[in-house]
């Protein structure tokens, strides 16, 4: 048996979504910005998936522009802030995607300040901290709706409130979210958010970002002016159909799938968490974590070998995030929410997708144990 | 008949091109960074295309870095390098594609040094020029190989050799070389080297560049560390394996092709001049210009009404680039090239791919004079 359960990494694409693309490698191939026919269609069918995105997200169509990710989304958010702001500062929490970690520490480089806001041990960002922190020189927050490794969820609305007040500028990385819960960004109060198509089964190298109106923001990209001028590049209109189809499909009967998934999700906690010396890593309070995310923590064990030997019985699976797994550094995101070196290096992610069925859920209950205690009788620690 | 040739803008893909690709969206999916057999098959897939890519453009595996088109790449190159020297210049031709002088323009505005070097009359840049600008400040000369409206091929070993003496790197657009010329990297002498798939039957959104080893360069896209650590996000597997069969299809028997494109070039410009105040933009020796494009100007006709006409006939063309297709302004390369406003309005492209046939080319010559007739009687320029 074949067990694909690291969603959260990256996601099969959906045949309908295949479907839709087929016609635009070929046929429909021109380039957008071109005045003939060829060109004319590609523009057109380009604009009608950015509406349909847009009110699939509750939001205007000139206020999404592709990109070819989430990564991308992330790095345009916080430097094309930066700089168009005065101000200088830019706070993000301890627990973001390296896509805005990293971006925010090159910009720290850059002699931007930089200041990263504490989580507590169920994984959700410290409000005081993060109001105190918020001065007259702060450009932008940053902090991610869900995180990619334990699915936690972070107060969205109140932190936008929080930044509406302080007149600060919100950017959230929504790449775990969105395609997975009913969001009305609008709603939410958020200034940006990223987007990324493979996470919802949609097709890789094409993502969004969601930009309200009136942002002033930089390009990252410069060039022939696409995108309303704030990403240039040859627009990728396969990936921009994938994309859009692949958000409708996502968010058809949502909150059943989301049920659905949220059933075997409890199950199968309770199921580890029967296991000794085993831990679920950040809150699992209805509401506050991600229907398709088990993030667990055996003592003793070190992950790598975890995968690996659930490899060898056709589980496919994580430590944490996909985008550090070959670093064999323990994750930043669980040193964050306060776990010792060893329990953080024990973790292991497991993340379901709209194909992922109870059956194989079962298998993984059967083969888990037994790899678990095999991995403790060879390790040192006890 | 319907007549694409528009080429230089965008191409079809090839259905060998797509049917490599068409399992890595379903069937090997995984995210190249994980630790299970799906990321790792795909981790292998990505370095066998990259060692592909690499051999075909005779340099090593690890100075080919994956981006999503030649925008990003060109985008790469001069921030990159720039971001890391202590040198403050950056000089680039006048017929540079946006990607580029948009960048070079933007990095101006952030303290850096620009220079802007003239070409000729037939669009040759001129190596005086660039030689007495070359000086102690400067990090990085950007001339692109062939450029994207004329076809105009420029001599980048003689660019390179004077970098290389004046201890300067050298980043080229090779956007419309690579796959319609055979080329060595290695042998050019170029440092950085942009590449875009969709310009020659590949997909688009995936691209790359060529970084010579060991050439200092600071991402664009900060992040999970891929490629190397210097270009985050989930890597577009579908792209990357369609970018590099499409680059060895492209090159199979490619002086055949070539030479046939050359043939029907050759033909159409002669047909061409034999209308009464017309002209060629840019040189047209043997050598000198890509086999697959003819840039001819009609004295007082606007070229918009120009392809508007053609595209009623079912012939698919452009004025100059795509990029700034819609902007109504004439062409900074044709100026460049010391045109008149009326000559350069009157700007036709037409770009032909390894799909063109010679009976298509026979078709416009039916169309052309006669719409060109047309829009001469309506035209209050005589």
């Amino acid at each position: 048996m074949e067990v694909y359960l690291d969603n959260a990494a990256t996601t099969p694409m959906r045949k309908e979504v295949f479907e839709e693309m087929e016609k635009y490698f070929f046929q429909d191939y021109g380039n957008a910005s071109s005045l003939h026919l060829f060109g004319q269609k590609a523009f057109e069918e380009k604009e009608n998936a950015r509406e349909k995105i847009a009110k699939l997200l509750g939001v205007k169509s000139k206020e999404i522009y592709f990109t070819s990710g989430g990564t991308e989304s992330d790095n345009l958010a916080l430097k094309g802030i930066i700089q168009k702001s005065n101000k200088k500062k830019v706070i993000v929490s301890a627990i973001e995607h390296p896509a805005v970690l990293r971006t925010a520490e090159f910009l720290a480089k850059q002699g931007k300040k930089l200041s990263v806001i504490p989580v507590n041990s169920e994984g959700i960002i410290d409000l005081n901290k993060l109001k105190k922190e918020i001065d007259s020189d702060t450009a932008l927050v940053s902090v991610m709706h869900a995180n990619n490794e334990i699915g936690v969820i972070q107060p969205v609305k109140e932190i936008a409130e929080l930044c509406m007040e302080k007149n600060v500028l919100f950017h959230s990385d929504t790449v775990q979210t969105i395609g997975k819960i009913k969001i009305n960004l609008k709603e939410t109060g958020i200034d940006l958010a990223s987007i990324s198509a493979h996470k919802f089964n949609g097709p890789k190298g094409i993502g969004a970002i969601y930009i309200k109106e009136g942002t002033p923001i930089e390009p990252l990209i410069h060039g022939g002016g696409q995108e309303n001028k704030l990403r240039s590049g040859t627009e990728n209109i396969p990936g921009i159909i994938g994309l859009s189809k692949a958000l409708e499909l996502s968010l058809k009967n949502i909150e059943e799938e989301q049920k659905r998934q949220e059933e075997l999700r409890n199950e199968l906690i309770k199921f580890v968490l029967e296991i000794p010396k085993t831990r679920i890593n950040g809150t699992y309070e209805k509401g506050k974590r991600l229907s398709n995310n088990v993030n667990a923590s055996f003592y003793g064990i070190e992950g790598e070998a975890l995968i690996a030997f659930l490899n060898e019985e056709g589980v496919f699976a994580s430590t944490g995030s996909a985008c550090s797994s070959k670093s064999l550094k323990a994750s930043h995101v669980l040193l964050a929410l306060g776990l010792s070196h060893i329990w953080a290096h024990g973790s292991l992610r497991l993340t379901f997708g709209r194909q992922t069925t109870k059956k194989e859920i079962n298998y993984v209950k059967e083969k888990l144990p037994g790899i678990v205690e095999k991995l403790r009788k060879m390790s040192s620690i006890k």
